[in-house]
């Protein structure tokens, strides 16, 4: 059994057999029954083999105490001090992936209601290191936020001919698919579980949401792929979910129709599903991308989306299944000339009048900002719009406009910003607290890369996401600081303190370094249409996909407003409403989101516009600069491949970043005229 | 034997079995012997089987007498006048494929000294008709300008994954190739290399000028391919060339290195080429792009491509055959930042030197224009530096950056102005002149399309090229109202002279609508990355591919003078460097060629340039609307199939029209700020 590390020539991420030194040298005794618990016990077992502890038995002492309530207390007389407290605490449900954990008279005690969440401890005590050992420590309890932590594989099963084995993906092919078929590669699935796990990722969904006629079959005929897969996850407390068609019943099922109504095809439905759930009984669902992109939906039957998620959640009610319906749906073949459509508009204007329609079992997947994933959006207003429907929110892990993973772009602040974005103000709730309900979800980043994540550093956003979806009160640096710590242990470099003060300064700032070298104040989308890599300042101004800056050679940005603009401030509820219709009350960072302006608008960090577009690209490319200096300092200090791999990302992030500088500047000096006020080169 | 129409299913262009009816219902001889000359007489068998002529022997009556001198005058009395006179004039010799017509006592007489000028002077009679056999007619010489007439085909042996079939191909498939291997389809090549003949061309290059993997092979184990093909045209006198790769000797020959300099390279070329030519005897040469866009040359060896090509040449010459050594060298990894470097130059500089240095049988063909078969380009610089150099001329028949054959672009009008321009002056030789030693190459725009090119009027493209490269005296308007008539002959509609008239109103000036209608004043290149269709304005801006417009809040155009900018215009003799070099007097379309204006510049027309930019994109979008007019009266009067694919395409081109005149205005009208002065709506 491989527990203990992932298959050879991969790279160990944060689980490598270093951050298990002080579990693993201590005295454990894992108290429980059930799949998982054994999946702690192996765990144990693999760490105390390679660091000299022991996995005790009955009535001998231990350090380390990882007990289920209810199957009686462990005779370890020295954990009962720390029983007796932490059972007065948890007296209120721990709930099925919950812990406690508490440390009284030195043993360390993890309680949990259900197996996962003795899971969940114990890579909360191997986080802690030998801080779990150390002293007392009060009585915790950890519930994750939402029940819902799941990642996205937009992995395809056949190579598509345009996106390949992973559409958006930068880190080589699939773990999973490999061209039109299943790889069968149960070593590196496993220890992707066991990744999970130890972030706290409970769900994936193991092919593209552009569901194409090979991975259509998954879901029937060719389902045994998916068992395989969920079979090697389900040790981890990881399910699995399938994006599915929405016309399968025709597809799939040769019935003339996918109209939700008829009732062939809720039978439809309902049958293929019971047939999943009895290959795979802990299935998680399924996701949907429907009229959106081209992909078939329910506008073809005269249905809405409400009609088309409950079908197919009717079919996965009686089994626990849960529909994650996709709010990205949009007019892709809009016209340029057309100002009165606004693209931010539209999941809005699709999803909010059917809020109370959705079945219970249905989650509407939106997106973290109204248009895609850009490195700088406003939250998505539909987070607020549905209080009646379980809402999820989906994040970008993939670096698809924000690097690629050739950049470093550490995502945990971005998203950190999203989930404690508060849509009525400072005493409402935040965006966590409203999709608790429903779940994070993120676009996987992950492929057979040997570093799983293209860019080494890349795998803190994966990391970030999973601890940011269990406690989205996580500060992003104290994530990253996990992080570090878990992937580059003590025991692994001559000095630690320099590499996790290193780590910090590339890493902690770089989310605003790359919004600084690309696309100003909000404006998004001046990536080079297709690849979305580089930059390309007019690259979508005139395209069907609604995205646009409307520079001009007075000003630039989106005119938003209700007052004059497309109303998309309107969307908001106070106190946002007003503030993003405010030139002046619009905060920096969204300001062209929102309005357009001329180009010596003051900002309210005193520059003019046009000086703060010269002066944030400028600034950005000195950081990456900067960035690589340091990288430098940790030659000799880190395994010599990931130093060699970052090295060379490095060298391509300061030419692209560099690229970007002199595009964007170029560009808005020949519109607007205005030289630098510093007067440096402006090509 | 298929010589009386192409195979079923595929039209017949401008051979259809109407265009030969005055000959077919006459009495014809044809008198010689030799591959051409049967050729010559199964034309005219298959033609008189239809239309109640004879083939005559001996001795009997003739309307019609094709005859080779130097067998013995034609036994047939009544062609005596005529013969007499025709001796007189071709005294001096009519070449390889010349002929003379003369027409006196009711006998038509053809003669040539060689069998393919009896072919071309069958064609020459088809295209006359009746007016072959009315009255007397004077007796007239017929010979092509120049002796090579050429059509590279742009065909992947195997499907590129980017380029397809055919790369830059608007006509599907490729006639020869098919998913990595010949297809063997000998009726359609058949067909291909007859409309060959009847306008005129005689050489083909079988594949494309990027020479893939596959394609390499061509010309070594899988020279066989080619032979199949030589068979199938030889009869219509078209010669066989290959696209080769420079580095052959390394990718198929197994040596170390490509240096021309090297012994071994130099046999191995001379061995390669002894076996070429032992299996297809007419073989006609060798094209190559050399140290061209990623293409391998002699630069990889510290050679330049006089040494490159002469080694090939070297190899070719004691079996008569010729390198056509491609011009198009340019640096494609430009930094856009560096405004020195300028791809206008490239070709000039890097081969202008060379003059002189290569052999006798190497051909430099040289793109018509400085950049790449943009819709307006000043005449390369090059086809005047170098007159110890024979010279080609390329221009590309296949509508890469005209239209791509959705849209109506009649070509001839570009090709006569290029061929017809004087580098001297008006008291020095024309292109067409100076390049009568190299040739006229066509990039091919046939695929295997039922209407041949896609859009069925670009067939009179090939036809037009055909007759340029043989007459670069016919005016385009002659040469379309030849190919009108053939293509739609009296027997084929109710309305021939509606049906001409239109076609001359839709075709005649259809090139320069398109140019009114996309990059203006000579700017070139607003069209989109990559696959080069529809309007991009800035998208190579910011590439490191050369072509830029440098558009600012000020002004447009390319500074190329000596006095301030690149230094191209030195690149051409008097008087042109002077106008070129002069804002005032340098063409109007071609200003932004050459200068960088101001918006406000006032152009000969009396207009400015941003007032130029507006009216002509209005103007050519209304061209186009009434075009579709025009073409609606057709309708019922010519082919249904043939107008439907018209129609069909005409619809694509208006809406692509508008999108270049909305996306254009809008650019200029947001940069320069300048309103139409005709107040019309700019998006």
């Amino acid at each position: 059994m491989l527990t203990d590390g992932p298959p050879p020539g991969v790279h160990a991420a944060w689980l490598p057999a270093e951050a298990f030194h002080a579990v693993g040298s201590r005295r454990v005794m894992v108290h429980g029954a059930g799949s998982l618990v054994d999946t702690v016990r192996e765990e144990v077992v693999a760490a105390c083999a390679r660091h000299g502890g022991r996995l005790g038995g009955r009535g001998r002492g231990a350090d380390l105490v990882l007990a289920l309530r209810g199957v009686g207390p462990p005779p370890v007389p020295a954990a009962r001090a720390a029983l007796a407290r932490a059972q007065g605490v948890a007296g209120d449900g721990l709930g099925g992936e919950g812990f406690l954990l508490v440390r009284a008279d030195g043993v360390t005690v993890v309680l949990a209601d259900a197996p996962a969440g003795l899971l969940y401890g114990l890579f909360y005590v191997v986080r802690l290191g030998e801080a779990a050992f150390t002293g007392d420590l009060p009585v915790a309890r950890h519930r994750p936020a939402t029940a819902l932590r799941m990642l996205d594989h937009w992995d395809n099963v056949d190579v598509h001919p345009v996106m390949g084995q992973v559409e958006r993906g930068y880190a080589g092919g699939s773990i999973f698919w490999r061209a039109g078929a299943a790889r069968g590669d149960t070593a590196r699935v496993r220890a992707y579980g066991r990744l999970l796990a130890a972030c706290g990722v409970n769900a994936v969904a193991v092919n593209n949401v552009n569901v194409h006629a090979t991975e259509a079959r998954l879901l029937t005929d060719r389902l045994g792929e998916v068992a395989a897969i969920a079979d090697v996850l389900r040790p981890y407390g990881v399910r699995v979910h399938l994006s599915v068609g929405f016309a399968s019943s025709v597809a799939l099922g040769g019935l003339p129709t996918a109209d939700p109504a008829d009732e062939r095809v809720r039978a439809w439905w309902a049958a293929t599903t019971r047939a999943v759930y009895a290959l795979i009984p802990d299935f998680g669902g399924y996701v949907v991308k429907a009229d959106s992109e081209g992909q078939p939906g329910p506008f073809a039957y005269g249905r809405d989306h409400a009609d088309g998620a409950n079908v197919l959640a009717e079919a996965l009610a009686p089994h626990g299944g849960v529909v994650h319906w996709r709010a990205f749906v949009y007019d892709h073949r809009q016209d340029w000339r057309d100002r009165s459509t606004d693209r931010a508009r539209a999941a809005y204007d699709h999803f909010a009048p059917l809020d109370g329609r959705f079945r219970d079992n249905v989650v509407l997947q939106v997106k973290c900002g109204p248009i895609d994933f850009q490195a700088r959006e406003p939250v998505s207003p539909v987070i607020a719009a549905m209080p009646a429907t379980r809402v999820a929110v989906e994040v970008q892990v993939t670096q698809e406009y924000t690097g690629q993973q050739r950049h470093v772009c550490y995502l945990g602040p971005c998203w950190s910003e999203v989930l404690r974005f508060a849509p009525w103000g400072p005493d409402g709730p935040t965006v966590a607290a409203i999709t608790a309900r429903g779940g994070l979800v993120g676009v996987s980043n992950v492929g057979d890369d040997p570093f799983w994540t293209g860019h080494p550093l890349a795998q803190a956003n994966l990391y970030a996401f999973g601890r940011l979806a269990w406690d989205p009160t996580l500060a992003p640096r104290t994530v990253l600081d996990e992080w570090i710590s878990l992937t580059f242990p003590p025991g692994t470099t001559a000095h630690p303190a320099l590499v996790r003060r290193t780590l910090h300064e590339v890493m902690d700032d770089s989310w605003r370094t790359y919004e600084r070298y690309t696309a100003p104040l909000g404006v998004g989308f001046m990536v080079r249409p297709g690849d979305h890599y580089g930059p390309d300042v007019d690259g979508y101004e005139y395209t069907p996909w609604g995205t646009y800056h409307f520079a001009d050679r007075d000003g630039v940005g989106v005119d938003r407003t209700r007052a004059t603009g497309t109303g998309f401030t309107g969307q908001y509820p106070e106190p946002w409403r007003e503030v993003y219709e405010s030139r002046e009350r619009c905060p920096d960072e969204l300001l062209l989101f929102f309005h357009h302006v001329p180009y010596g608008h003051v900002l309210h960090s005193g520059s003019t516009v046009i000086q703060h577009i010269y002066d944030t690209h400028f600034a950005g490319v000195a950081e990456v600069e900067a960035t690589c200096r340091r990288w430098r300092r940790l030659s000799g200090l880190v395994d010599p491949v990931l130093h060699a791999r970052v090295t060379e990302r490095l060298a391509e992030q300061v030419r692209c970043a560099r690229e970007w500088r002199d595009q964007v500047n170029a560009y808005f000096h020949r519109k607007s005229g205005v030289p630098d006020a510093g007067g440096r080169q402006i090509h």
